[in-house]
């Protein structure tokens, strides 16, 4: 949903967007034929999806064999363990290598600091610290051409990202947020994802286009 | 060779080590099958592999269809088009989510900024921008547990790296440094990375144990 957010937000700026998906073997692989669907009804120029092996290092519930946790109250105290290490260090090396090969100047990453996890790598010190060291990282940053890590949402509410969306046309009945989907195209509507989202929807006093379970596991509007 | 010096050095300071390889669809695949060999000579604790698909992004002689550039006679004069777009901050990034994985406090990498083809994340500006960025980037970071980038080749010219690595029984014959191997188990002795290997030898008095094809196709002692 934020990543769709980022790049509606984007392409609104008019950027020729090549975006990019990660199979990191997520237990929710789902998301990236959710974000082919998104980045193409955006108008993205092109998408890819990069495979890389999370696994092979292991140590989060989203990677390995821990249980993803349900009905969390106090979401964003701590770290969780669905906290992949240096995933969004992972994600925005290859968005700089990519951005190298293309010329881009822009990296856009859809990363939250309100409502979300509590991950380390989604705080504002830390985009900035990566953008310092991309600059220093590249042929391009030597050659004095700019670049610059962008992270829209960063200060944004969900619900806030929710209305920015609408009102860019985004279609979340595309979006994937759930970390453990009980099967194709479904939500479990109680990890931390699924509770930020309709938490935002209905702070947002708008519709979340997916269905959820209700408590008897039968299913229900969002 | 450099990687096998930074092994040694830290295996020196008694760290254990855990070693880590990349598999990103180089020319030089068998670089990996050496490292292999050279961990398990000087000791790790263990050696993995990351399968990275740099190839989708393409951009370097060293992963795509440009040809390696032979005999260069000013080498670290500019960025060469072997230079693979991110590629240490691609390598550490993984380091990094090992390291957070395995509690690790230090991260060696064998950079060099002397005797190196001139690719601007072998510096040591760079790599302290990694650090900074990495310890804002962790739950190691955020729980203020130690966590540093150490890169004790960085200062060292090439044949001072060869005299420190003889020193601590680092077998060069286990190594593979060619970007272009004519053949399993073979140097061409001409592009940036032979070049730079057989002049180090040559300044640190010492024999390199590889084999070079001549002028004329024979092979010969290095």
């Amino acid at each position: 949903m934020d990543s769709a957010v980022a790049l509606a937000l984007a392409r609104a700026e008019g950027f020729a967007c090549h975006a990019l998906s990660f199979d990191y073997g997520q237990r929710h692989g789902e998301e990236i034929e959710a974000a082919r669907r998104v980045a193409s009804a955006l108008g993205a120029a092109a998408h890819a999806t990069i495979q890389i092996d999370l696994r092979a290092i292991g140590g989060s519930a989203l990677t390995g064999g821990l249980d993803v946790p349900k009905d969390r109250e106090r979401i964003g105290e701590g770290i969780p363990v669905t906290y992949v290490p240096a995933r969004n260090t992972v994600f925005l090396s290859f968005a700089l290598a990519l951005a190298e090969v293309r010329g881009a100047e822009d990296i856009f990453i859809g990363v939250n600091a309100l409502d979300y996890s509590g991950y380390p790598d989604c705080r504002p010190e830390y985009i900035e610290a990566f953008e310092r060291m991309a600059r220093l990282a590249t042929k391009a940053g030597v050659e004095g051409r700019p670049l610059t890590i962008r992270a829209p949402l960063i200060g944004m509410r969900k619900a806030g990202i929710i209305r920015r969306g609408l009102e860019l046309g985004v279609d979340f009945g595309l979006t994937h947020s759930c970390y453990d989907p009980p099967g194709p195209g479904r939500a479990c509507g109680r990890c931390d994802a699924c509770l930020l989202r309709r938490r935002g929807f209905a702070e947002a006093g708008a519709k979340d286009p997916l269905v959820y379970p209700d408590r008897h596991g039968d299913e229900k509007d969002g």
